[in-house]
């Protein structure tokens, strides 16, 4: 088994400013591979931290990855250190050089010298590109170690990681070679969820899952470590038998939100849709607009918080609130049919409930919500009852909300 | 100097699937009270692995934190490495037990039986009590060494950290005293907010500026290491200085929101607000609705994606989009004069804007957006560009939209 090891520097993970997701995405990449990460390491932009680091790394770990320190100002120490460390001398690199000038060009600006040293590298590491900024990356190799060296930026790092070191690691070390597949599940718990596959997972060893559970949901990534041969057929059956346990629950298996699952949907079926929030408070909207294009498919939509505004902007019957309260099936009904009139859209998305700390009664828990959906003939109303936090159940019910129409478009 | 150290133990930390965020709150808490954390090392649940991070911490640290693996399931190696590690005899401490039953028995279970083990605790350690979990602390001391041990729940070792271990550092540390202040800041960017305090900061060599900027705004921490006497004069004579210089932008200095301080004026000041969004799809509502109590004084509002949505809902004339397209001053300030009217509230606020990547025209840009204000007799409109990111124009609309209102009011 190939160990791999990471070495974070910045003295920003040290004094609690920033919080170490390099290291996590590191971590996961690697896990999903096959390559276990045994230890992170977290030091400053400090010479001798650095220094001691790396000698404990090469101590124990085959794979070290390090982020951070390679920018240009006096406190990025990294480089200085491992040219030093591995002996290098350093060479000057035109066509490093020209990159980075023309990054500052693009931005109507001139390269401030202090970039120059950018094209100065080890001459005893490979360079890896950098197509985000203007640290190049590195690779050292001694003993059979692969030591690699990442911008700490962390978009920089996952780009550098995703089309360079990753594909690199996967060719020296087949034997790692898995692969992992995603189904991205809602409105069922991690716990739940495990008993229903429970036995599934029993009948494929080679296949590890991973459950990620989200406020939104709970994410499976299936690690598959069987052999080559009959990969596929053995895949397409545990799919097939998974689909047949949890497969109401996956909303998709590509990284894509629910909005953006959602979205695809309404624009292939050519249906608009308009929303009208009274628990989510303007969630779901802001969920659906954070999908680029979504103005095809969504018109817009109310938050109507007070009675009055049920009232007056969607024309919910002063009658039904007073008969049945502002959070019940007879509202969300209506707010669904207002709202889809209002905009003129082919479905009309509702949501109403308490969502705390206040708001209860007697016989309405805080985390009561009631969801309604007017679409063709239709007209449906589903109740929820999630929990004591309002943070988290004006998260679920909005992920219910889309849920829903997804299942019923 | 006490150097401080942090070990984070569990396998989530390893394969990516939990942030380390504990790592980063408790190097925050101790930068903040002047003691620096120099390393942090996050290793596997695995004994030789934490024995390995022990040893490599003592001969370096004088202040060590560990946190994870306390728990009472096999796979918590914590305690066990700690007993043989400081040669401890486990020693059964009935009231700890009384303790843990009590946790279930308020939870209407039965406490499992693997859970006396949490009872079970060495000779040789201080016990520092969890308030909110069943795994107690503990607290060792070697050749005049702390080694904290904390749960790897994150608010559990929260808790544990701010009500027991903080404290106890501050008593142990005399010469750490610090302080420390909170200014939020919205509407500046880092580097400009740099440019206006520099010289002021020069003035007051004893107190050190965290600079944290978030995609709402930057924080400012400002740690405080002079002398006791005249502490209290010195730090209003800096807080005056810094208000003439930076005051306009800092909209509080507790630990709130920005949509809790504007909820809080809006309360005082009984003023009711309605909002029309468009560029920020629904985001300033559910900012608003985050805030517990907001529908005194939230009264709701229209999300207007579509130009027909902000003719019929809020009564923006045909000509005026027209003639100045649906992004303008003209139709930001007629979609605030409707939804004030349209909600009945005392002020109405609006956005309209091209967040991107579509949408962008030769005179428009995408990241342009208008913020209109009806309050009162005033009509007020106010024109940002932000950047090329969809989701940060969002962000950034909606906070200066909550800001705009909190300055006018």
């Amino acid at each position: 088994m190939t160990r791999a090891e990471i070495i974070s520097v910045g003295n920003e993970l040290l004094n609690g400013s920033t919080v170490n997701t390099n290291a996590t995405l590191i971590a996961r990449r690697l896990h999903e591979m096959g390559m276990p990460v045994l230890w992170i390491q977290t030091v400053r932009d400090e010479k001798l931290a650095i220094r001691q680091a790396l000698d404990s790394a090469l101590s124990r770990s085959q794979v070290i990855l390090i982020s951070g320190g390679l920018g240009p100002t006096p406190d990025d120490l990294t480089k200085p250190v491992l040219v030093e460390y591995f002996k290098s001398q350093l060479v000057f690199r035109e066509d490093i050089l020209q990159k980075v000038k023309e990054r500052f060009e693009a931005r109507g600006m001139v390269m401030p010298e202090i970039n120059r040293q950018m094209a100065m590298v080890p001459d005893n590491a490979e360079v890896i590109p950098n197509t985000i900024g203007t640290a190049p990356g590195l690779l050292f190799r001694q003993d059979g170690r692969l030591i690699f060296v990442m911008p700490g930026v962390p978009r920089e790092m996952e780009v550098m990681l995703e089309l360079d070191i990753i594909p690199r690691l996967r060719q020296e070390c087949p034997q790692c070679q898995t692969q992992t597949d995603l189904f991205r599940t809602t409105g069922i718990p991690e716990s739940a969820l495990y008993e229903k596959i429970a036995d599934h997972l029993q009948n494929f060893p080679d296949y590890e899952i991973a459950f990620l559970p989200k406020l939104t949901g709970v994410d499976l990534r299936v690690i598959r470590r069987d052999e080559e041969t009959q990969r596929h057929e053995t895949f397409e059956n545990f799919k097939k038998k998974l689909y047949n346990l949890i497969g109401e629950f996956i909303y998709t298996t590509e990284n894509l939100e629910l909005e953006a699952v959602l979205g695809n949907m309404l624009r292939e079926k050519k249906l608009t849709i308009s929303v009208a929030e009274s628990i989510t408070g303007g969630l779901i909207q802001d969920k659906l607009t954070r999908v680029p294009g979504s103005s095809d498919y969504f018109l817009g939509g109310v938050v109507a918080y007070s009675n009055a505004s049920k009232i007056k902007l969607l024309g919910v019957q002063p009658l039904s609130i007073e008969t049945y309260g502002a959070v019940s099936e007879q509202v969300a009904n209506e707010m669904a049919i207002g709202v889809r009139e209002k905009f003129g859209s082919d479905i009309g998305l509702s949501t109403t409930g308490i969502a705390g700390p206040t708001g209860a009664t007697a016989t309405k828990p805080v985390g009561l919500v009631y969801i309604g959906i007017s679409y063709r003939s239709r007209l449906m109303v589903q109740k929820y009852l999630f929990g004591n936090d309002r943070e988290t159940n004006k998260q679920r019910a909005a992920q219910a909300a889309l849920d829903l129409v997804r299942k019923n478009i």
